[in-house]
C-alpha cells in the first residue's frame, strides 16, 4: 500500500467546506471522486483525510491530504491526471510518497492560517470571495497587542466552537483544548490588514473566533489587556467576540 | 430629469452577461432592480444602458451605465445606497451628473479591453474565474507582431460574431463593421500574458476573436503576416481563430 501525501489549494467559496456531507459539494468529496476515477475506489471506502477540516467558504493555499492506494501510477503522472479530473477551484500542487506511519493531522507539527481584511471603502468585486470587507475604523496597534497576548501554550476553550459531542469527550479526558501558538501577528499589506497565526493545532472555529475577538479590540469594545482574561476563563460564553466570516480565512500550510 | 453616469466594476463569473435576459441573472437586471428600490422605477421602464454589452463571464473594471431619474438623492449618497443594495460582485465606483445629451455608448470616444492568459502549468484556484489558463507553448513575439497588424481603421467583419439580424442591417447600410483600433499590444506581466486593446468601439465577440486569432499565431498555425489577409477578407469564415473563453476578458474603461 502506498501512502501519498497530496498538497492542494482550493477556492473555498465554491464548496461546503472540506469534510464530506451528504448532498453537499465538499472538497474532500470532490477529491475522493477524482481519485476514485483515476486510482480506483480506496480500500474500505476510506476517504482522503485532510490536515485541517476547513469550513464552508474557507480557502486553502496548501492543504495536505492522504491517499492510500495500491495503484502503480507514478506521483508526477497522478498529479497531472488529478488536475485534469478536478474542477479548476481545486488544484493539486504536489504529490509525494509518504512513510507508512504518516497521517496528515496526527503527524503535523504546525499549521499556519491567514485572515485577510479589506480596509478600503469599496471592496473590488474580485476580492469579495477572498477577503472580509471591513472599511470601518480599527485601532490596528491595539489589535497587534491583542494578537501577541495569545502566543504560548494555553487552553483555548474560550475560542472554540461550542460542540456538545466534543464537550462530552473533553469531560472524559479523551481530548483537550490545549494548543500552542508560536506566532500571532497583524500586518498591514497595502489596502488589507492581514492576520497570520502559526500554531501546533487549532480548535474548530478557533482562528475565526480569535479574529472576531481582535476585531472587538480594534473597535474599542475590548482592550488588548482583556484577551488574557478571556483565555483564562476557558469558556466560549466569556468571549464576546463573534466568529469572523469564512471568506477571509486561508489555511496557508502544514509543517511535518 | 437627471442624467446619472454610473461607473461600476463587476465579477462577470456570477452573471449571464450585462444585458437583461428573461430568467437569467444579469448585471443590467441586477443594477436596474437596485436602482428601482432606491430611486423608484424609471420613466417608461427604461433599463440603465451600458457602454459595453459584456457577455456571460466577462468582467468589468469600469463599465459605464446611464440612469435617468427625477430622484433628488445626491450622487454621493446614491453611491453608498447602491453599494448596500447590490451584491458584492457588483460595485459602484462613481456616480456623476452627466449632460442631457450623454449616452454611455453613443458618446464614447474610446474603450479599452484587457485579456489575461495565465501561462504556468498550474493555475491557482483563485485565478480560475479571472484568467484563461493556457500553459502550452506560445510564440509570444509573433503574437505581438500579429496584434500590431490590426491597428488602424478597418472593417472587422472577420472578427465579429455571426448574427443574421445584424447581417441584414449591414446590407441595408444601417450599421457598419468599421472600427478604429488605436492600440493593440501583448505584454508579459509575471506569470501572465496580457493583451490590451484600445479602440473607437468593438463588434460583438471582437476582442475574444482577436485573441483567438492571435493564439493561433502563437501556436504557429497562422503567421503574424496572415492577420492582414484575414482582416481584408471581411468574412468570419475566413478566420480560423476560435472565440477565446470569456473568463480572461475585462472591460477596462470607457473614454468620453
Amino acid at each position: 500500500m502506498r501512502n501519498l501525501k497530496i498538497t492542494l489549494a482550493y477556492d473555498g467559496a465554491d464548496f461546503h467546506g472540506w469534510q464530506v456531507q451528504p448532498g453537499c459539494r465538499t472538497v474532500q468529496g470532490t477529491l475522493a471522486a477524482a481519485l476514485a476515477r483515476i486510482v480506483g475506489l480506496p480500500a474500505e471506502d476510506e476517504l482522503p483525510q485532510g490536515a485541517g477540516r476547513t469550513d464552508a467558504g474557507v480557502h486553502a493555499l496548501a492543504q495536505v491530504a492522504l491517499c492510500q492506494t495500491n495503484s502503480p501510477i507514478p506521483a508526477a503522472n497522478l498529479k497531472i491526471a488529478l488536475n485534469d479530473a478536478l474542477p479548476p477551484a481545486i488544484r493539486v500542487l504536489a504529490i509525494e510518497e509518504a512513510p507508512a506511519d504518516f497521517h496528515p493531522r496526527a503527524s503535523a507539527r504546525a499549521k499556519t492560517y491567514r485572515y485577510r481584511i479589506f480596509r478600503e471603502a469599496i471592496c473590488p468585486p474580485f476580492l469579495a470571495r477572498y477577503a472580509y470587507h471591513h472599511p470601518y475604523p480599527l485601532d490596528e496597534a491595539a489589535m497587534g497587542a491583542a494578537a501577541a497576548a495569545v502566543i504560548g501554550k494555553r487552553d483555548f476553550t474560550s475560542f472554540a466552537a461550542v460542540d456538545a459531542e466534543r464537550s462530552a469527550r473533553l469531560k472524559e479526558g479523551e481530548v483537550n483544548n490545549v494548543r500552542e501558538i508560536f506566532a500571532s501577528v497583524w500586518e498591514r499589506q497595502g489596502e488589507e490588514l492581514v492576520y497570520t497565526v502559526r500554531g501546533s493545532g487549532f480548535l474548530h472555529h478557533m482562528v475565526r473566533n480569535l479574529v472576531g475577538t481582535f476585531l472587538l479590540v480594534g473597535k474599542g469594545t475590548l482592550r488588548a489587556g482583556d484577551v488574557a482574561r478571556i483565555v483564562a476563563a476557558q469558556n466560549r460564553t466569556a468571549n464576546p467576540g463573534a466568529t469572523a466570516p469564512a471568506s477571509g480565512l486561508y489555511l496557508v500550510g502544514v509543517e511535518y
